[in-house]
């Protein structure tokens, strides 16, 4: 938590669905569980629908209320914007957040094009000469079991990268009924799987690996084209329910369904990735496994509390894939939660966003992953896309070098 | 949540060590992700050590401080007494409160001895007469794959139960160095892994079943039964650490470090029981196993989402034990949360627990487990302890019947 | 396999059903995979249903056929019997056959009642000043899993042993309508479930421990008490089939459905033990979890090429159970076989045993198990038994000693 | 087993490596367990090494030798040509043994090249109009819970597929110092991984499925481009050991490392597959997982004895991925062997190879998989090469037909 004499850290969220209920939750108990050099104040929640957003504030604390995200970045009580809303209005609300001088932290994926992506790196690279600090919501770097995995490649436990296998597979969009939200519309989304999940895989393959992407080769495919476009979307769900009604009006879905891609990184390993909405069985299987010269490591956010880690050292009559249930006080966060054996759930990587967010504010250190790390999964993204358009040919990825990439 | 018009409800916390933290969180987000019929309002926390009560005041954001748990009954704005002390202080303090026309949260086992949960039961019973309610914390019955066991039994898909195999294995006194907590302590902890672990075992295989044990036959050790007596206690972890000096100073360990326990269920099934601090590699599996005529289910806490449950009406060929992701929107608890296959932590039961607890006093409903509950479960660690002591000679348990057990 | 001028031995084996078929497997290709010193020749099968003999003895390459195992004593082209029938006649054909001077190994358990089994023994004694071996089938130990987890204990590794839990589940029984066999009924079998399969987690609790059990606290149960006396059996099931008629006869199964016991071992571990045949959904779950001081190892027949192994030595940080896959050519009996990662079967635990057992014959070394310890394990049979008869009374085992049971 | 009176079948074998020990043992025991039309006399076993061959013969128990393979072609009292030789000469031996009017098994892959995958298919399609049969050796369909796959995919339970995951992963070269055997020489091998392991895989997709490849994009690596020369080989490990001595030789690796690549098959779905040597910790995991509308199946031959399927019409809260354990007697092939419970090993497939190759030549029907469906198998390798070759552009595969690929 803070400390009695913490300085306090005006908040200001900007949406209130999925991702807001998860950042108001971390804003707000971030403090009750770590020592943070900052004390966040929820100041205010920000959405069109105010009777929702007001219900947000109610249910997490949230001091006010407004209508207009552009309020917040007038207000002389809030530090930080805090961007959860679809990808569509990512850099819009950031650029104007961080040119009026307020900390941001957005969700991912960072912007729907490379193109909004990089004024947003132009602006946060303005913001940050003056102070200002800006992070992207890579937040399963955050899992426990990711950072100590990324802990292991650093000390060299695996040695040097063969191969990365990253898999990000749901289920949700199976039923042909499911209905059209936002999330199938490519104006709103920017993509499908691809961005909304993908994104995810190609963070954590390349944080883990402390490498980088340098070129893809794709296969993107939409199953379902039409679906229903009444129906009511959720809080807690991820599709929404289809109306009842019988004459269904259908709409064209305009993004992937899910996304293949190949890849190399930057130091020869080879690549898979796999982000699917149809992978019928996973709710949530964010699956990451990366080969080494002396050793593997093996993840599946199913099991989140789990690193199975392989050590090529060990005499091969003793080796094997050690389950480590990451809840030990050595682990990364876990020393502020509870005693071993006691598990931690999906939104705690959130609080331990927001921890690593106000201790960077309070180091006056660019927070990791940035707008510039954003970018960089923008254009891989970015390079799947032209790549499937094109069957599958080799697509390089501009920029891609060793160095970058690892917080 | 509360809903605006909710009545607010004082809440009164003793103690603030690794239960009262927990118990702080559940409050503290009970009306952020349910709609609760009561608001509960975090009035007190009371704890001898005044700066210690005060730090986890302002961490979870408790408005007063008390160093006397009596100052808290005489308070008009404190409507519940949730106690979260070493069982020792369980009885004077749930008396007294009842007493004084508080409802009553208490953290188990519910008392050190089958008296002292005799003379709370008796004073429960008075307070119910008079709209005083009373519940005891067997919070891992809250966990969803848990509650969805329970919820396969009562629908019969497991037929008539044959084995009971219910396990809590930690290891965190295999190292002999661990120093002589409150826990190693008879006159402060009643009981080692029996009251401290193995009673969640015997409450869970009763309630998932609805039944109860009759007898049981037991044995108990104590493998290292000197410890250091110096050393700190920890919030995080069970054990604490053992001071460095090297003459340290020993003391005896007076309660057990495993007991293990044959058992038979009101229905006829045989069941086994083991409960230790020494099984080394095991942080905190809590196992149950239930076979019956038309199916089994399985569990272990250290992948908590999961349910295995088989199904022996399927034919042979497609038979097998489904691991069922507890995430879904229509398992226990689980739609005020997160999408499917973003699972749930250790903390999440102690809110469903304050859910349940508020839900019952608005309804006017006992809550259940019930400090009846808590005596038979009680009843049973009194009968192992016993049959231990005459060299595992059957002992049969007072009460027992087949209806009771089951909230 | 035996070397060209490895001299041959004659087998004759008594029996031709399910372990028949096991034995006759391993006799077969025993040289194919290793280099036995000792070739054996397939002999002769007795058995007195002559037709069902010739059928075995076809199939599998016996020379000739016998309907009187006597006979077999008589012949001088035969140098070993081969005990695989019920238990019930044991005892007679051991002890003829050592008696006639031939060799000789004993299906398990060993008899039907220690002092059956001690007349063998005392007949076992006699023949091996005489050079002639016996030994009793607890294939289970020859598991290459298994032989790798008592090499781990003798090295040390999981230092001192504090808890032992030994499972054999299987669930054909679970139907009421399941016939009773010759398994069911005591005169044949001598128990159910205990002496069936207990009797294979006793020994190796035993065996990898390198303990014995001093005493244990037991309850067992017959569910179902009556079954239909008709009824074919099968080669390859367990259980056979009903006669499908509606006017079905029942009789009394007089054998136990399922035991449950405690037991304490010599070097203090506490241990608990479970067989049954009333396990829904458990088809051949051997599991042997042991924990010590320095580590613990966990194993699961239905997962037969598996060992799980903590090492409580490796930091906290990097512990966890390791998912050994023994089949590296360092693996007990695994070289003779195929490359990593290409698993064996149940069968192959016989062609393991066949092989010890020509090398031993071959070395004139007592081979292990011996008929010693298969009535050491007869006695802890004898022990539960007698004490589910006094209600869980805590019955001691005569001459258990911690030098005994490891071979 | 073969009846009594079952017409014999001569078999002849070329090779006597890890693929001979395999199938000997299969013609070896084949007869015991099933009940063929037809029984299989192991006339004789091929090998320029006479004295490896001879004491394979003495081992297995085939009757005479020959250092030529031609030899056999000449001999009236062999029907069959079992060829077990890398794939470098299959071509040859099997057109030869066509042409010469014997009936040929043929090791995986089919051949080295496409040109001589398609000779080997025009001979064996002017055989089979005089009764000659020919089948190619993917044992791995033979595995009772691939065959139990299909059988669900035939039976609609998976619905329409929509991905399809195939690994074949193995890491006996991750030691650089791992000798350069003929299975890391292209003359030899044809290709490395691909062809190897690959081959598998992609075979088992297809036949799973009952879908082709239509393309593929590839990448293909050599992680490790030069090793030791010397060295021997071993029938019991892939790679055998390197020579001890300082100053030794190194030698050009000219085959793939690993291949990774996208398809896309008949019926839409997307696929991934991946055939390394390099994934440190994985001994012989072949994976394929595969989604449909209705269902998946998730098989891992490191636990080969279970299919892991989901249900997707189950309702959402009982639905996960159940674990068959694929040993009951209504699983294929699996009631000729044990009760349930009691699991199968690697060789048992050859086994079922057999058996079922004996089945196909008593009935006179073509067996699969046959040497056109080899054929396909190798364009779809040869596409790989194509696609790797040119930076991972899309290759089609001739021929990809939904009807093909399934028997």
């Amino acid at each position: 938590m803070s400390t009695p004499s913490s300085p306090t850290l005006g908040i200001g969220m900007v949406g209130y669905a999925f991702m807001g209920r998860a950042h108001s939750q971390a804003w707000h108990n971030a403090g009750s569980f770590f020592d943070t050099p900052l004390a966040p104040r929820l100041a205010a929640v920000a959405g069109r629908n105010e009777a929702a957003a007001a219900e947000t504030a109610r249910r997490f604390g949230w001091a006010s209320v407004e209508t207009d995200w552009r309020r917040m970045l007038d207000r002389d009580d809030i530090d930080v914007i805090d961007i959860c809303t679809p990808g569509d209005t990512h850099a819009e609300i950031a650029v104007a957040a961080l040119q009026a001088g307020k900390h941001v932290l957005c969700e991912k994926p960072l912007a729907n094009s490379v193109a909004e992506a990089e004024s947003m790196v132009e602006a946060a690279n303005i913001a940050q000469g003056q102070g200002i600090q800006s992070m992207v919501g890579f937040t399963y770097r955050r899992v426990p079991a990711i950072a100590y995995a990324r802990r292991l490649v650093e000390e060299g436990r695996l040695g040097r990268i063969r191969h990365v296998r990253g898999h990000y597979l749901q289920d949700w969009l199976t039923d042909p009924a499911s209905p059209l939200t936002w999330r199938l519309q490519k104006e709103r989304a920017g993509s499908g799987a691809l961005g909304d999940i993908g994104a995810h895989i190609v963070d954590l393959a390349q944080f883990v690996t402390g490498e980088q992407l340098v070129g893809v080769a794709a296969r993107t495919e939409t199953f379902v084209r039409e679906r229903p476009v009444s129906g009511t979307s959720s809080v807690t769900s991820l599709g929404g329910a289809a109306a009842a009604d019988a004459a269904v009006q259908l709409g064209a879905v305009t993004v992937d369904d899910a996304a293949i891609f190949l890849s190399q990184l930057t130091g020869g390993a080879l690549a898979v990735f796999e982000a699917t909405r149809f992978a019928t069985g996973r709710k949530n299987a964010i699956r990451l496994e990366i080969n080494g010269t002396r050793g593997s490591i093996a993840f599946d956010f199913e099991d989140m509390n789990v690193l199975h880690v392989y050590d090529a050292d060990a005499p091969a009559r003793d080796a094997g894939f050690t389950r480590v249930l990451v809840t030990e006080d050595t682990h990364p966060y876990v020393a502020a939660w509870w005693p071993p054996g006691h598990g931690l759930g999906y939104e705690h990587s959130f609080t331990h966003q927001a921890v690593d967010f106000l201790t960077a504010l309070a180091d006056g250190t660019p927070p990791r992953p940035s707008f510039a790390d954003g970018l960089q999964v923008q254009r891989v993204l970015s390079a799947v896309e032209a790549s499937a358009e094109r069957s599958g040919s080799w697509t390089s990825i501009a920029g891609a070098s060793a160095e970058a990439g690892v917080c």
